[in-house]
């Protein structure tokens, strides 16, 4: 966690970030920034596009329900995409947009659903997908906008891993055993492999699907632990390990 | 994650589990596994109250809006609640339902509301806590019932914890570094201490606060890397590392 600005807003858009700019904010933003956050004339708001790092914006408010924004200076440089997959089984309900953020919040550069044996349901909205993770990054200050790939099927995903990507396999069956000397044993930490984290349904994966898993070299399994989580709870803890040991977060 | 069967609902019950005893379903239990689960007569539910482990119970039909549960035989003894306490600045809105969730699914026993300076809010609603604790419990295949404490002033909160416990404090402030080190160096993993997690509010401590808990022996600050973190992923992140390092996920 790093010392922040939790005081002014923080959005996404779509337009270039230079200094003077004027942007017309959409109605839905608008109505955010005046009639929920109750902000005026003057007021700070953060701006980020994915490209141009996060610049300073004031309000120009020209009615009740429409503003503008004018670009002052840049806050902080872009940063690039993690390069670190988090690879899941898609879930039912309001889950899977915590997932999506969580994975987002704790560092994960591509979002990638992944169809198993055992996934719920075999639709998948993405743009909404898409949506969470952005409000992720407008809300924890992540300036690199996530990917969100499209779902494919387990075999499909696991051959579009490069060679060298260590994947780190979430196995609700693996023993219990120490998930950081797993780690730590599978990748120097001074230096890191890229990195892909797979998380698998509620049901957990077939047997066939662990035996394809488990054949792919650079793989490692790892229990997290003597309770069951749910999948968005995995993806946190999973994540807080695997940045804490070859991460980020070091 | 341990393999466990996902397909028999598992519910809390106040009534003492012995075999042969038959229990009455609440109408809201009862609505829950014959109209929204839609279980049948014989259909295996798995049980716990806190006390007596967990038994298998089938379910004896005795209306469309009313059932009886009969107690099978046990499969789980009583395992003791985690000696873990949780303690963190309360939220406003559906975050604080996910957090209490999230802290049980980790390990917490304890989960205590701290009001800081910068909390949101000074109502809680200590009820509405619990029951969150204890749908986690439930669906997570947790024996031990949270305990849930009344929310108290942080200098109260920290004078109520043992000198020998740990307090492990997320420090949004503290410089990053490596927070498996920090825990490592804080305790020693073959012979942990009794643990407490401190989370803040997301305005963070104030200087005054911050001075407090560090004046606290048997205190370590840990930084839970770059990205900001919400508190209800603050929580699953530091009790992922905790439980790695000091705790059950060794």
């Amino acid at each position: 966690m790093a010392a922040y600005d939790f005081t002014a807003p923080r959005l996404h858009v779509a337009d270039d970030l230079v200094p003077g700019a004027v942007l017309p904010l959409e109605r839905a933003q608008a109505n955010y920034l005046l009639n929920v956050l109750r902000r005026g004339p003057d007021d700070p708001v953060l701006l980020f596009n994915g490209r141009d790092g996060e610049w300073r914006a004031t309000l120009a408010q020209s009615g009740r329900k429409s503003a503008d924004l004018v670009v002052r200076e840049q806050t902080r440089p872009q940063t690039p995409r993690p390069d670190l997959q988090y690879l899941f089984a898609p879930l039912k309900s309001a889950r899977l947009d915590y997932l999506a953020q969580k994975a987002v919040e704790m560092g994960a550069g591509t979002i990638r659903p992944v169809f198993t044996r055992y996934t719920q349901g075999e639709r998948l909205n993405v743009e909404r997908l898409r949506a969470n993770a952005l409000e992720a990054a407008e809300q924890c200050g992540i300036l690199a906008l996530p990917e969100i790939s499209e779902a494919v099927r387990l075999p499909v995903a696991l051959a579009a891993l490069a060679p060298e990507r260590l994947l780190v396999f979430c196995d609700e069956d693996a023993p219990l055993s120490d998930p950081i000397a797993a780690l730590r044993a599978a990748a120097d930490p001074a230096a890191p492999p890229p990195l892909a984290v797979l998380v698998g349904p509620e049901g957990g994966f077939a047997q066939e699907e662990r035996a394809l898993i488990s054949a792919r070299p650079n793989t490692v399994a790892l229990s997290l632990g003597p309770r069951i989580l749910r999948a968005d709870t995995a993806a946190v803890a999973v994540l807080a390990l695997v940045q804490s040991v070859l991460g980020d977060t070091r």
